[in-house]
């Protein structure tokens, strides 16, 4: 079986006055991050990796920050959207590894929770999504709380 | 069939006085990546994940930057040879997918060009090269426009 | 067969009066990294790799730094019981590729031990192991050598 393998990254400033949804989670918090959509960092990671995967573009090409359409959207329709253009091209997702790296709040307790929403969209089950943490030991923008970072890794094989 | 995943990144300065190769392709902007050989950031981050692959040391083993064969080479060479040490131990490529990480100027509309040189390389279809971009949301060196990163991922599998 | 991909990363800064341990390897050096266990950066992104490709969670979860039990621990233990979580549920390594970023010191001519040291754990030969050296180009955090990165990916694949 000829599989595939996708990768994503994504980034966004962290500001006061926004809420932070993370994995389809919205995470209690004092600030949140900025952003054309809901700003949903690992959400926007999984979707670049499954888009890549086939290299069908990237997250701009397909809801591109300029349109309309995209504004405060909920990224969990970003994500149900990708997954569509792979399902219609007859390719599942095997699993998904992904990593946060953001400074504060700990997230950890709500992992299960983003993994639960990650794989009812795409059709897999929890054992197939793992979402990881990590701060960046107060280096860097990720660091200074500026903001976060997240990467997604999958594979992918042809259905049947 | 036992595959075999390979990783690379990479990073570059922006400066002034240098042409900007991404993907093989030249890019018109103000600065250009500083570095030894043409320096691109993206055909770099390939090499080192088809390398890796196949735990075959990285870009500084094979082309260092102390030796004047590779002063100011064009990428697509080192490219071809890190391709032609997988293809000798009868590995082919399934598919790539990388993520160039810069504040600007905006590269979506060379993407194509640029997995067309890559696919050409590699001796795989367009289809098989994917190739993204993504702001750092003005955060960090990339954001400040200092510098470029790219992030390579790479499935290879045996010939035959 | 099916596989499975894993991707970690970690961070650690760069201190005065710490050891320097990468790949399980101490590296002469003025600075050492600084972390509650020996701070072994490239190890705990292969922890991550592995802990992920299973959705078993991740460092954090299983040695918390908030456990004395894993106080100044050499991380070659950590390595060994992420990779006996993996064994029991009946996985195997296919192959590891890493990448570290750090400033200095030079660490190619480690490389060699770095990878013989995981390859005896993970129970795969060195052919398998990938370990890759940049620097940042002077750029951020570790182009300023407060410290270090390390990015692990990862294929697993079912025993028998």
């Amino acid at each position: 079986m000829i599989m595939r393998i996708g990768f994503g990254i994504d980034f966004h400033q962290l500001v006061e006055g926004r809420d932070l949804w993370i994995g389809g989670v919205k995470i209690p918090h004092h600030k949140g991050a900025l952003g054309h959509s809901d700003a949903d960092v690992l959400l926007h990671a999984i979707c670049d990796a499954l888009l890549g995967a086939l290299a069908l573009g990237d997250i701009g090409v397909h809801f591109p920050n300029t349109d309309n359409t995209w504004k405060d959207i909920d990224s969990k329709i970003l994500l149900q959207k990708s997954y569509e253009l792979i399902k219609a091209r007859n390719y599942r997702v095997i699993n998904v590894d992904s990593s946060i790296c953001l400074e504060a709040p700990k997230i950890k307790k709500y992992s299960d929770q983003m993994r639960s929403v990650i794989a009812g969209i795409l059709e897999i089950t929890q054992d197939d999504v793992s979402v990881k943490a990590t701060t960046t030991e107060q280096m860097g923008f990720v660091g200074r709380e500026e903001g976060l970072v997240a990467y997604a890794t999958i594979l992918l094989a042809p259905i049947g």
